[in-house]
């Protein structure tokens, strides 16, 4: 999906890139750094319900298999143990509605939605582990977006080397700015254990001056160092 | 599995912490954080290849579906979307090899001992994205390991508000000290986005004097600090 943005048949694409349960959806974060050029202009945040979809007339004591996206499952981890059933993943919550049908000793997790089109019924509502639950997704594109004065920015950078304090000096440039980071997140650098790229977003516009002194410091001081965008950030959900 | 630990069914748990593709196993880190009192008191580092297996004579076309456990899923995404399958998560790999048996358009991510078990052929080898493949274990007991001189440190801790600088301030404990930290990993809090707790790792034992003068410092700044263990650093791997 990612690639039609990148090669022009699209000119935008929507993807989920951390959950407030689940935590940061690995496979957004790594096509962001590695493998495409595309910048962050703007971020969508949803508060996420799942249900528990079955065929109908099925008790919850007939479910055997559970099918769902992988963070589906994982946001609703608790309620699957206590139910004592195996999982199972599919590409989209849309998928596991479809696949259960007319399988009674199958549920899946999904939108009361999904249950009406694939003529299912919610058998138990809000069954995540924590509530409120919220995906925060990113609107890709070509360019980012115009400083609007509410603005994030959203950058990823590898460290020099093995010593003590890297991160710290990184870090120093914002707080000694005054700068509020909004997000901080390590994900695996691919080259071996305990070697990360980090990625941080913060509050402010590339093109302002203070950031751009910021940004100037990061990028003297990492190996790996990509602006991913700057955006509106969403503060009414 | 931690469960029996915790209540001194078994003596010790050995479950997976992180991989150098994929990145944090979150549930480890969320046991570890909130639902037990556990402390590390060791670390096994792992070299992981994956293989793909399939019932005896079957060729790579013929799969539609592949099983595994959801992180060898994740390790090899790569060579599964060029396969072009539908992949389902199994409790482990013994499980996913388990389940393809007379299943002949089905595969199996897992060991070559499997294949073994189950009568089944290593019809690919290596197939994960990045080699080489490490997955860092943690021992788990009711208490940590006595000082060796060549020790790390596991603490997690959540900082007291969004105000600038406050993990700048905790990380500066570690540089003004010159201890190294081998790991940074940030994780949701559950209580909405951008709330996060932060696991550090880093060089030294909580019996000696600096990192004692450090961690006081961190518990006396964070609402939530828990050190989750002290242990002898692995490095031969």
């Amino acid at each position: 999906m990612l690639g039609a943005v990148a090669t022009g048949v699209a000119s935008r694409g929507v993807v989920p890139i951390e959950n407030s349960i689940e935590g940061p959806v690995g496979v957004t974060l790594d096509l962001l750094a590695w493998e495409y050029d595309l910048c962050i202009e703007g971020e969508i945040i949803l508060r996420v319900r799942h249900n528990l979809l079955v065929n109908r007339g099925v008790s919850l004591n007939e479910i055997r298999e559970v099918y769902s996206h992988p963070q589906s499952l994982a946001q609703c981890r608790g309620f699957l143990e206590k139910l004592g059933v195996s999982t199972h993943s599919t590409p989209s919550t849309a998928a596991a509605a479809r696949t259960i049908m007319g399988r009674r000793e199958c549920a899946a997790i999904g939108t009361r939605r999904a249950a009406d089109i694939y003529g299912l019924e919610v058998i138990a509502e809000n069954i995540q582990d924590f509530d409120p639950n919220f995906t925060r997704f990113i609107v890709l594109s070509e360019g980012d977006h115009e400083p609007t004065g509410r603005d994030k920015t959203s950058i990823v950078f590898s460290l020099s080397e093995d010593k003590p304090g890297g991160l710290h000096e990184i870090l120093g440039f914002f707080a000694d700015a005054g700068v509020n980071l909004t997000k901080i997140e390590s994900r695996p650098s691919k080259r071996g254990l305990g070697k990360y790229i980090f990625f941080v977003d913060f509050q402010g516009h590339r093109k302002d001056p203070h950031v751009m002194d910021i940004l100037r410091s990061i990028s003297d001081r990492t190996p790996f160092f990509k602006i991913l965008g700057s955006y509106p950030e969403m503060t009414d959900y």
